[in-house]
């Protein structure tokens, strides 16, 4: 039986310097992970348990972390913008989804929400998710892999405001440029009740996709901004860290109703 | 086989009435549920769908929901002071857990955050939570079963700055007065690697916790304080809302490493 | 010769019984303050010292404050929105006024921010405060008198979006439901390099003006939100307070430059 | 006379080429002012207005603005951390300075709060500043004289732990390490129902200077922490910038009273 604390070769470590300097790698013996502080040989983690500490080459302390999902998602190759854990952590709650929960996303892009989703999803749940430019599939399925979740994932080069073929979906996430084309496909594909939950940086994307969702009868319609904020802890010189992220983009969420003429007591 | 799309007498429906009026029942033959807009006959829920519309007696319409888990957790019976979904969800994400990590918790309190860690972790997960106080556990378990999600959970009347009976966890959580206090039993709870989160609303409480994660050679500590706006959109008329919660607590996490003295390369 | 610290009859006096509870009153022999806590008899403070403390009829402790400029505006008399002190500073602040500026204000409202603009530009300035709706400007003209800055303000009941009658003043400022309908009279109003600073509540209102800005060739056009937490500060329990005002207005200032047909070096 | 609108020799001119790059210099003869985006020559501005665009020698367009105390404030040399416009101005707003007021300042700096307390106390006020490091007064004597508010400043080479020199001041304002030190000399150096203004980055400043100031006596005491939010607005892309400054310090304020056994009615 393998004992999941104990590092084999094929193993993710993320190796962390300090809270800002970690390195996340796959242990192959005879590799060697480079870095500024000297380097360290994969071979010797081979058989050590997940929290230990090494030294490097120059006899610089790492410790050997087991990566969480966000570890990957922070790490993940992209071409574009992606979600950062305080709106993908929304997100996830906001859509109501959990193990077992089927969720339409779009677009998939890097794949970073992607992988929060199918983290939360699994083993039974699935993330059906839908992007119109190939060369970010790619990438997607690169960094899926990567975050061992690609069982529970299914791409889809397809453009999602031609349609969705899924339906009776427990939540339908969006995470594009204009998610207003995409509200009414999304209340077909959704069950009675379910979330749809869409992210943009802009205020008039906002309104735009809320005009959208009143419209087609969606309730309980909130648009939120989640503002994180560092802080420096250090008796006697505790502060708010001096810069922080202003802006990411505004979270709007809703559920879908049956309109009248569909089914009314 | 059992359509979960249908309603059925012994269902949870949340009628909503608009975003911010919303009666959370189970549907029981024979029972009315009463609102300042008429009443309902629960019967005339059965055999239909959740996301369809009903009237009540005043001939309002509301719609019959399924509730989600944070419905269950705002709906919550308290005798505390309950955490908000913005720090239920990063408290969720930082503690890296998911489908079938075992997590230890402290204190119960009303068992809100009990309800989302055992809806993340289920079914094959666990949740160990401690509550010294007898009577919130009596609350904590009528909530636990209202959201559906007892038997993930074990309740323990036990005072956590004791000792923790379980270890090798993946995850520990502190939503208490001195969390402080059980640093040291959290660090020998927990597997390498594994996370700790504790929520806590002055600063003082912060700083003494991250002193004493520092000692017991934590890595990864990073403090953050959530900050969450409601939005008003209205074409014409989008504005952050007038009134907003402006602190409810800082989260403070870190993983464990293991100490020199036990296990170095 | 009169000593201003001294208390005479006809003086203003802020009774203060804690930061949220205080009490604004013109000195009259003969006359009572009645508070929950007790009555003060005006004659009693006449010769005492402003910062001196007063007992009521009850034995409740009052300090007897000489009133700033924001006590002033605080207990003024309104029938709108007043601003915050938070917006007011700011708006004096990126009106570059100072004492001896001409200032162009509207609308009036109940003089809230007109009684600051005073302030800042007596004794040699002036404010010309424009507003359409005469009840206000009976109002605000009761409110600048209270505040003693009557002589430093011209009130005019007059449509500002009609036309501006002063012209080379310091700066214009606008405090309006349409304020992009003012620009172009703002900047014929305005000395080349004079600031306009424009208050809005909603985001929509702040398209508008800043597009009229450019429009009119305006330079340095900033918009920035201030938000203000409170503390609550005592040692072992300190955190921002819960309640915090999420929103009052944007803030848009920019600065007259002269248009490339009119002079160009 | 002259016409202040008119630039002459020996005038100062701002030059705003966009909203993030300005330059500001005394016009002079034969002098050029230097810029990426080419030169130029100062001679060719003295006979025009403020307001007036100008072309460098690559055919830039930059606009001749008249700058104001906040643009000398953000051009002053610095050696030390300054304050920003945002927080200065809640600093003034707190403090109820305004023309003729008399104030004490600690610690003096490179002189960018009191060249905010000169300009609105002008021209009978009158600003005292302590500052006990010898070399941040000449910085602090030059950046006041291209402010052109020297005039207004008494500049003293002094701790002010060690005692205040003026005594019946409307204000004290302190930015220095350990304010909490200068409560009780500031207490006797202001009149009764005089204000003082303290800023500080960390919360451990903020509660002691608290307490000193409960053991003081002040009252009215309230410590707030102001965060400006800068927008991006573009039709149709409107936004929070994405970088913030997340926080510069606490702003603490208060009143005096005199003490029970020193003046009671």
């Amino acid at each position: 039986m393998i004992d999941r604390d104990i590092i084999q070769e094929g193993n993710d470590v993320l190796f962390l310097l300090d809270t800002k300097r970690t390195f996340l790698i796959k242990i192959k013996k005879g590799e060697k992970l480079h870095t500024h502080k000297g380097f360290i040989q994969n071979e010797d983690l081979i058989g050590k348990k997940y929290g230990e500490k090494v030294l490097s080459s120059l006899g610089i302390e790492f410790v050997a972390l087991k990566p969480t999902i966000y570890d990957y998602i922070k790490k993940a190759r992209r071409s574009t913008q992606i979600l950062y854990p305080k709106d993908i952590a929304l997100i996830v709650t906001y859509s109501n989804i959990g193990p077992g929960s089927r969720v339409v996303e779009a677009g998939t892009g890097s794949g970073a929400l992607t992988c929060a989703l199918a983290h939360y999803v699994k083993p039974n749940g699935r993330v059906y998710s839908y992007e119109v430019r190939g060369e970010f599939l790619t990438k997607a399925r690169k960094n899926l892999k990567k975050a061992n979740v690609s069982e529970y994932v299914e791409l889809k080069n397809e453009d999602i405001t031609s349609g969705i073929s899924e339906s009776g979906v427990d939540a339908v996430i969006l995470d594009l440029a204009t998610p207003w084309l995409v509200i009414e496909r999304a209340y077909e594909a959704l069950r009675g009740s379910g979330c749809i939950v869409s992210f943009s940086p802009t205020i008039e994307q906002v309104v735009k996709t809320v005009i959208e969702l009143e419209n087609n009868e969606f309730v309980g319609i909130v648009t939120i901004e989640s503002i994180m904020r560092k802080m420096k802890i250090k008796e006697g010189a505790t502060r708010p860290e001096t810069l922080m992220r202003g802006h990411s983009g505004y979270i709007t969420y809703a559920r879908k109703a049956f309109k009248k003429n569909q089914a009314m007591i």
